[in-house]
């Protein structure tokens, strides 16, 4: 495989030479931010999206990204040619610094790096018979931020596994909210239900949303666990799995257990956007 | 200041030459547990504890702490004696290790560091006259294990410092936890309250409650938040800080609003317990 490189701190380096400082308060306190985008073609696709929630992220968090939107394209122009992926995911991590007591820190002298992987798609069979999610009582601690607490996604891995799942549905016991590291929708009578609250704002998600407007009533707000559990069909959005339709939730089919019609339409809409691009 | 080692994966080396890789998975998805312990007369004090702690805590990931009990006490002598603090606390702290895809990674290949940093004793005027504590509603993702998630304590720093106070203490809007970074006990006729669930096992706490044996009744359970705001006394325990009275939850006092007579006992009986050390 080519050298791998990474961009760190306003320097591109090969990935092996790259040291993140074993005080960093990203590492030592959890407290960071990241994104994950993915290229269509070989070029970044919803970039401005990506980094227009990096920042709401770092704001959040009171950090602040250190290079401009026009600094990290060049960056992750540059990565792409250095590190020759087919196509790749591009991680883009915040932290706030280094701490000199493994507590406080200054938000001025973050840590920001990127860098990228191949990227891996699902296989065609996921987007024909659809995945299964297991709901897991949880919420995340600062929903609205992507933050890097997967704590509970990794703890539940070898049971997710197992299930044949390929993610959590987080809940309340309530509400829905959404996968641990994807958005899902819900169908019911031919509208599309959108979990508001206690959710990360989804990029695809979002697109989906938009491509479905003119045939679809959204509806977007609170969603009873029960309500989510009697849906017609699931569907969940992530940037490198796209449109994937959910047929099982725990142990229970959702619908008749295939992909539905609405989810099938959207994931064509989806394929046609991603062909556009 | 003396150049600053650190210890990093069977290695003692320099920690401006210390490389945290940024594929890390406890820095892209948090998976990481640390301890933290103290000094006292310059040697390691509740070792034992502190490494059974850390055990536990890393059980509890699927991960285990790569070095014997042995060998971490003498990379910590080794550290102490390169370092030169007056009084140090020494941190632990062990990851998943890198991972190639920023979500897998093999327990096998654990990131583990040892770092010193000098020990910050508050003033005398917070056991004098006691501290705030500010609740919120919050619980931690994993309480029974020591993780590096302190988002919600970090994301609340300036509110904790604005209101004068020194840590939150959780809850659920039922019943109380634990600080943020300590064990909270509540007393009331007498008696001492101890909160069972959803708490870090205390090393300094427990060795209290055992000094504390001998005089006074010890409840351990759940503690209803109404109780906890309800007591007559509440002192909270902690590794750096020792037995600290904790005079107001919020804007209200606790009692008449100083240190109680249970409390200023074992504080006593800390001092003493440090003096033998």
């Amino acid at each position: 495989m080519t050298k791998q490189h990474i961009y760190l701190n306003g320097r591109i380096l090969l990935q092996e030479d790259a040291a993140i400082s074993p005080l960093d308060i990203g590492l030592l306190r959890g407290y960071a931010v990241f994104d994950l985008l993915r290229t269509v073609n070989g070029r970044p696709f919803l970039l401005a999206e990506h980094l227009q929630r990096l920042r709401s992220s770092a704001d959040k968090l009171g950090l602040a990204v250190s290079a401009s939107d026009d600094e990290i394209a060049a960056v992750i122009d540059e990565l792409l040619e250095l590190n020759g992926h087919e196509e790749a995911a591009v991680r883009l991590v915040l932290t706030g610094g280094v701490s000199p007591d493994g507590l406080s820190f200054d938000p001025a002298t973050p840590t920001f790096f990127i860098l990228t992987h191949e990227l891996h798609i699902p296989p065609a069979s996921l987007y024909e018979n659809g995945g299964a999610l297991l709901t897991e009582k949880h919420k995340r601690e600062l929903p609205g931020a992507k933050t890097t607490g997967y704590l509970t996604m990794l703890l539940n891995r070898d049971k997710t596994a197992e299930a044949g799942a390929m993610d959590l549905l987080y809940h309340d016991g309530e509400h829905v909210f959404e996968a641990a590291s994807a958005s899902v929708y819900f169908v019911r009578d031919g509208r599309i239900y959108a979990p508001a609250d206690c959710v990360l704002w989804g990029t695809v998600g979002s697109l989906v949303l938009e491509l479905a407007a003119d045939e679809y009533e959204v509806v977007v707000g609170e969603i009873a666990l029960a309500d989510a559990l009697a849906a017609d069909e699931v569907f969940l959005t992530s940037t490198t799995r796209g449109v994937v339709p959910i047929v099982r939730l725990d142990d229970a089919p959702v619908g008749d257990g295939q992909p539905g019609p609405v989810t099938r339409d959207l994931m064509a809409r989806w394929s046609d956007a991603l062909a556009r691009a």
